[in-house]
C-alpha cells in the first residue's frame, strides 16, 4: 500500500459496437446504456487502482451527452482514476465514437464516477494514493477535489466556508472582496 | 402547448426484480445497471411531459448510491419531471428497495437526469411548462434551477455572477458582504 | 396472517419501453416477451400479497393478444391479486400501451396467472385472504373461482358436478332443468 | 394451399440450457421465461405449418408448471400444430427437462398457444388444414376444438348452447337428461 | 462406461429465430453469435454423450461462414458427437437456415468443436467410446482423427512423422516417395 | 488504398467483466460467449484496417481454451490484423484474464478469425495491405499464409502440391527427400 501509483496504471479500454437492444426507436444509443458501459469500465479501473476485488459505485457526477450515437457505431471508452482519497477514488471515463471509414473519432461525452473500495463486510478500506503525470491528469486531479467539496456540501457533510478551492473556482471575483 | 402541467402528470413507475446479469460477483446490483433503469424510467416521464416521441438524455447530475441492492430484490423507481425549461426538463428518479416479508421499503438512491425534446432532425423543440404542487415538488423545482446554473457555469455558458440562486445556496454568508 | 388484505395492497406497476430484442421481424413485440414481463409483474404482486420471498408460477390462464405492440412503445403493466386461496393466488395483469403524443392509452391484453407461495423445501405455505373492494375487483374475485374450478376439472381433481359456479356461468340454461 | 399437412410437418425442437438470467433468487427458471421460450418454438411451428413469415400470438391457454427447473438444466421444447382453423392454429409445446447423468427426462409442462397467420396489413390469411396421425395427435385435435369453444364463449362470440363438444366433455352427465 | 454409443445418441437440435441483438448494422447475424449458439448446442450433445454435467469447450476448429443470415431467420442447429477420445470428444454442429415460405433450407455452416468431460476439480474423466453408423458419420469419425493430429502438431504435442493419417490426407502424393 | 498499414493500426482492446449470464452452472465462462466477444473485437479491428463499415466473419480457425474463466473475472481481448490478403484479412485475438489483487494476468486463449470486407451487395472489395513490424507480428504474418493454405486445401480450392509453406512447416523432414 506504500507505492504511489499513476492514473495510467488504471487505464481501462473498452471498445465495442452499439447493439440494437441498446438503442431507442430513433436507432440511437440510450443514454442509460452508455452510463452502464462507462460504469463497467470505471469499475475495472477502480479494481486495478485499488488492487482489490470489491469496489462499488458511490456517486455519478455531471455527465453530458453531446451528440446521438447511432446503432452499429464503434464506441471506445477509456477510464482512468483521476484522484484517490482515503478509500474512495474518482474515475473519469472519456467516450469516443469512431468512424473508421473516414478515419475520424469524436469525443462524445465524459463520465465522472466515484467508487469506494470495500472489504467482505462492505466496509471501506484504505487505497493507494495517486500522482498525476500529464498536464491533463493534473487538471483533473485538482478538479476532482472541487467536485468532492461540492458533493460534500450537497450532502451537508462539509461547511461551504471550508470549500476554498470550490469557491475560488466557481466565484473567483469573490476572492478580491 | 398552452396548458400548464404538474409533476404528477409525468409520474412513471417501474417496479422490477434485480436479475443475476445485473449484479457483480458480490451478487449486488451494478451501479451502472441501476443508472440505465433510471434513465429508462426518466425517458418515459419526459415523453409523457413533453407529449412527444423524441427525447434524449442530455445530462446526468449527482447520483448517490447509498447501499448495496442484492440480486432478487424488488426495486421500484418513481420518475417525475421536476422542472421544465424551454426544451429541456429535469427529471428526478427516486429508487426504493422493497422487502415484502417485513413490509419495509428503503430509499436507496436518487438520480437526477436532464432530457431534451427534439424533432426529427434532432433539433430542440419547445415543451409545456410545469407547476409544482406539493412542498417537496416546490423544493425540487427551486433546486433544479441551481443545478442548471451550476451546469451552465461548468460548461462556461453562464457567468458565475449571474448565478444568484446558486451562490446564495452554496455560500449564503457571502450575501451579507 | 390474521389480517385481511385488499387487491390494492399488491398493486404492482411496471412501465417500460419495448426494446428491439423483444420484437419479431415485423418490429412488433413477441407475445412471449409480453408473457414474461407480465409474469415478472405478477410475481412481485404475489410476493407483496403473500409477504414472502418464495413464490412460483403455477398456471397461466387464458391470455388474449388484441393488437400488435410496435418497438419503442411505452407498455404499462398493472398486476393485482384477484383472489387468494389456501396457498395459491390468482393475479391479473392488465397491459396498456400508451401514446403520449396524443395522450391516449389502449388496453392491449390481460394476463391471468396463478402463483403459489412456498417454503425453502418448495412446499406450499398458507397465505393471507383477500377482500375485493371495487366492483371490478368483486367481479374478478368471483370469476377467479370459476377459473379454478375449470382448471381442477381439466386436471381431474374436481368432479364437474361440484363445479356449480362454473356450470351456471357457462351453461346457465341448464339450471332450469 | 390444397395440400393436407400433418402435425409432424411443423415439429420444432428447441433444446437449450437454463441461463442464470432466466432464474429467480431460488436459482429456478422463471415461469415467464419458459413461457417466452415456448412462444418462440410455437411461432416457428406456426410459420412452418402456415408457410408464411407473418404469424402472431393470439392466445395462450392453460399452462401448468409442474416442478421447478434449476439453472443449468437442459430444457427441450417440442412444438407441433395440433389443429388448424381458417387462419388460426393451435400449437402445443411439450417441455422436457433432461438429466443426462442418469439418462432421465421429465415432462415438466405443456403450453397451448394459438397463433394467427397474417398478411402485411396484419389481416388474417387462410392457412392449410391439418390431419392428425397418431392417437395422441387425434386426442389433441379433438381437445383443440373444445378449447376454441371455451375461448369463444369467454369472449362472447359463441352461444354456449352451440358448444356441444365442450358441454359433453365438461358435464357429460348432463347429456342423459 | 462399457456401452458403445452412437453419434445419434447425442443428437441435439436447437431451432430458434435470429433476434435483432444478434445482428450487425447490416441486419445480418454476427458470426460470433452463431459461434456461441453452436457452442451451446455442442455442450448439450457432449453432456448427453458423456453422461455428465461437467463439460468444457477445449478447442474450436475450422468454421466457415458461407452466407449472411438475416434477422428473423429460422436457424436450426444439429449437433452430434463425431468421435470420442479418452476424455475429449469432437462435436460437429451443422447449421441450417430455413425459409418456410418456399419450403427450402440451406446449410450455411458447420462448426467443429472439441469438448472435454471433467470432474469437480476440473480434471479430465474417461468417457464412453462411439461407433459411427451412417456413411457420413464414418467419414466424420475418420476426419476427426486427422483434425486431432493437426491440433496436436500445432501445439507440439505430436511429432509430424507420427501423424500418418493426416499426411496421407493432405499430401497423398508424398506417400509414393 | 495505396498506404501500407501496420498491425498496430488496427489494435482493438475490449476489457470487460464476465457476467453471470455468460457462465455455465460451474460459474465459469461459456466457451461460446468468449468466441462471440472475440468475434466482436476482431470485427472492429477488421473495420479499422479495411476502413469500411461492412466486414463479415468468414472463418474461425483453431482456438484453444486453456483454463476456466470464473464469473466476475476481468477479461481483456486484444485484436490485431495479422495479414491482409486481397479482400480478406486474418485477425488474431489474444485473451488475457487479469487478477488486479495480485497484479497478475494470464493468457488464456488465442482466437484466429478471418473477415472479409464487402460492399452493399455483399461482394468482396479490395483492402489495404499490411506490413508486420515486431518479431511476433512477422511470425504471425508467415503463419497466416500457412493457415490460409490449409483452409484452401480443406475446401479443395488449392492443390496440396502448391502449398509449399504449409508442407515445409508441417512435415519439414520431407523437404530433404
Amino acid at each position: 500500500m506504500d507505492k504511489i501509483k499513476t492514473p495510467h496504471d488504471s487505464l481501462t479500454t473498452l471498445t465495442n459496437i452499439v447493439l440494437p437492444n441498446e438503442t431507442n426507436h430513433l436507432n440511437n444509443m440510450f443514454g442509460g446504456e452508455l452510463l452502464a458501459r462507462m460504469d463497467r469500465a470505471c469499475s475495472i479501473a477502480a479494481r486495478r487502482h485499488a488492487q482489490t476485488k470489491r469496489v462499488v459505485t458511490a456517486t455519478v457526477n455531471q455527465v453530458d451527452f453531446k451528440q446521438p450515437i447511432p446503432v452499429g457505431s464503434i464506441v471506445k471508452i477509456e477510464a482512468k482514476v483521476s484522484r484517490a482519497f482515503r478509500s474512495s477514488m474518482e474515475i473519469i471515463a472519456d467516450t469516443w465514437v469512431e468512424n473508421p471509414e473516414i478515419g475520424e473519432r469524436v469525443l462524445t461525452n465524459q463520465g465522472i464516477y466515484t467508487f469506494v473500495a470495500v472489504d467482505e463486510n462492505n466496509k471501506p478500506i484504505e487505497i493507494p494514493q495517486i500522482q498525476p503525470q500529464s498536464e491533463i491528469e493534473k487538471e483533473r486531479y485538482d478538479a476532482a477535489l472541487r467536485r468532492r467539496q461540492l458533493s460534500l456540501i450537497m450532502s451537508k457533510k462539509l461547511d461551504p466556508k471550508d470549500a476554498i478551492e470550490l469557491r475560488n473556482f466557481l466565484f473567483p471575483t469573490e476572492i478580491e472582496k
